[in-house]
């Protein structure tokens, strides 16, 4: 190699490896992380309970929501809703209006307060977490694609509910997209309109009315 | 420079910049992403409106809270209230229970729904934002430290909320940390009684009831 040519390849490594160490510092870092957590199980077929789901994308509240009118004894009491999807899950459905392969929607409950502190009227929520909940899409393991799973606070895991429960036909009839309610999904409803995602038996029912 | 030396020295940047390029691949992605946002101002002293504050981390929701009964012919009206915190300013949080300079905390106002879709009772969020506020801490710029912001659609960006407004006043008054509202958020309180940041004047008005 002449000497000429070895300075030229010299230079071309040199200026390379300081492009190559300098992107990544350009690189703007992404708005959404990745959660970095897939559903994984224990022998006997629990979920193992994602523990912060609060970092996750919110998708929405409801407060008292039921097809039900309220049970009797409970009128002064309320509860809160809240809703998480993790991260990668909700940047695909972002793109496509579909809920990709292990998708984990939690439904965290909480006790509503009122009459707490400065507040007169309304409610708040409060620590008491009432009830957590877990709809997971795992194409390979579950027949209908998805299974609810409920969290056992003494084991720290969730107990798969089995498929023969309301819940299952009741998303099923009625769920905006693939089981999952986004007609109460405030910024997600939209998303699927546009890419034509509604499911058809929400449709049928919206077209009902 | 000897044949040998720059063989070597082309070899060295070669490994070099391989490396630089694959260092990045393998550094795990953190579980809360920065949001890279920081408060900037137009010439009028209007606040750039963060966009994505939705993929921010989520504080809490109430519903109809309010210091004063409802208004006369309100009665069938509800609001929502979603807080959201940019994620720099949660980390701090969790790690001292203070807010750090350039918090932005997110106050997004949705009407509410009942009686759509299968729900019979309750209320969902819809889409719906009836207003939008920004409680901003920028310590070199606003006497107080803080300022409120309101979000101004035709402009796309949130104009400054005076100081003589009663918002500043009640918020340094009945806040329980730093003029904000934390008694309301289930997840922090307990990280401030933790750390002992609560504020003097909400220890007051708890020990007075």
């Amino acid at each position: 190699m002449s000497p000429r040519l070895r300075i030229s390849l010299a230079a071309v490594f040199l200026v390379a490896g300081i492009a190559a160490l300098l992107v990544p510092l350009r690189a703007p870092r992404p708005a959404i992380a990745a959660s970095g957590w897939t559903p994984t199980y224990t022998a006997g077929g629990d979920l193992v309970a994602p523990k912060d789901y609060r970092e996750w994308i919110y998708v929405t509240t409801g407060m008292d929501m039921s097809y039900a009118p309220k049970a009797a004894g409970m009128e002064d009491h309320s509860m809160f809703d809240n809703v998480f999807v993790n991260p990668e899950a909700y940047r695909s459905f972002v793109a496509t209006g579909t809920w990709p392969d292990k998708t984990v929607m939690v439904l965290e409950a909480r006790e509503a307060g009122s009459k707490g502190s400065i507040n007169k009227s309304g409610h708040f929520q409060t620590g008491g977490v009432m009830d957590l909940e877990f709809h997971v899409k795992d194409e390979s393991r579950f027949p209908g694609k998805w299974a609810f799973f409920s969290y056992d606070e003494a084991s720290g895991n969730a107990s798969l509910i089995p498929q023969k429960a309301s819940c299952y036909s009741c998303h099923a009839e009625h769920a905006a997209v693939d089981t999952t309610f986004v007609q109460f999904y405030p910024t997600l409803l939209p998303i699927t309109q546009k890419k034509g995602t509604l499911s058809q038996s929400y449709l049928k029912d919206e077209a009902a009315k």
